[in-house]
């Protein structure tokens, strides 16, 4: 075969390999936000996706592998849908505290990653374990709350947030109310109208005279204040 | 053989088989509160226990009845640990709104069923199963989430907590502190006086006049007002 063809081939043959790698990464991620890791099992993912066990499995190596591989491709989805659109598109200030907050609930609301898994669920279970899923599971997590706290440290001192407030100590009280929002979610299926409330109240207690207090009344007040202020 | 033997010696069988299960149940439960209760296996039991699967196997007929069992097991040690102190003990009020938060936040940090999993991790992970499982972990934390609601609503009824704020809010604003302290636990192994300082800041902008504003600067502060109180 000439090494044009040869390479062609070769391309061909590791593009499907990566497509069937993905769907694989795909299917067990499903199991994995609805059901935990500890659900995924090699006989289970070669039942669903019709391939041999063996087959599947020269995809990964091990399901060690094949559980980190979930959990980067989680944190992609997580970081594209929640982080970087919050730190790429919105300006730094009270308005980003707001919307880190925001998409973290849409992220749950709209269940991007079915079931309460990731990453919540995730730190509940593997937290404590002396694993390679529980340092890769912390890291994510670590992440967001880093984001959280300097966005407050970014809006103290844009002077939107007072200066004596205390950033982990804030970063704490709204990831709590997000988790707790989660959590109310799982239990009862009731809206998050309580969090997205209690959020707007939180930031109002933390507000400078440089916004509005009227701002922080409801989410349409939080709305109309942003249209005033970026008009 | 005469039938008092008889009774005596059936009596002594069932005690030990009681004692046999006890032991199962104990050490599944150690094992889901650490790993899941997808983690307890009849084989890895049998291992740890030096019994046989099937002689495992007869004191529960399937692996769905021992989860069962581990889960109401661990409900009872919930129970007696968090609730029924709080509320056999304290007398209703702001107080018992303080107790019930600060029970759960030792049986957390003093790790009475350790690990994460009971039972905020149990509900992120089966909340959206539907599986006897799920409704046995919604009820328990259904009933953990009613007990502070209550104990709000009395608190507003002994004009501790002033009339016009919202019970459910209240016991979701607390709850979300609570869960949010077991989450950092989990992630960094800090202590929980964010946590603490969090819950008697929220109890300070609800309380009435009836409770002097000083009782909420510190953990030490209110239990110097508990001790003025009951004295």
């Amino acid at each position: 075969m000439p090494r044009k063809a040869s390479r062609a081939a070769k391309q061909k043959a590791l593009s499907k390999a990566n497509r069937t790698r993905a769907a694989i990464i795909a299917r067990a991620m499903e199991i994995a936000a609805g059901e935990g890791l500890a659900a995924i099992t090699i006989g289970r993912l070669a039942k669903e996706l019709r391939m041999s066990k063996s087959g599947l499995f020269v995809h990964f190596g091990s399901k060690e592998k094949l559980e980190a591989a979930v959990i980067a491709r989680a944190a992609d989805i997580f970081y594209g849908h929640v982080l970087e659109p919050a730190e790429d598109d919105i300006e730094a200030g009270i308005e980003r505290v707001w919307t880190l907050c925001k998409y973290w609930l849409q992220f749950v609301e709209r269940q991007t990653l079915p079931g309460g898994y990731f990453f919540t669920g995730a730190l509940f279970v593997h937290a404590r374990q002396d694993s390679s899923i529980s340092l890769q599971v912390r890291e994510v997590v670590g992440e967001w709350l880093k984001a959280l706290r300097q966005a407050v440290d970014e809006a103290r001192h844009r002077q939107e947030i007072r200066m004596p407030v205390d950033a982990t100590r804030t970063a704490f009280e709204l990831n709590s109310l997000l988790i707790g929002a989660q959590w109310s979610l799982l239990l009862d299926h009731r809206d998050h109208s309580h969090a997205h409330s209690a959020i707007l109240a939180k930031l109002k207690s933390l507000a400078t005279k440089r916004i509005p207090a009227d701002a922080f009344d409801s989410e349409l007040a939080w709305h109309h204040y942003l249209g005033t202020k970026h008009n």
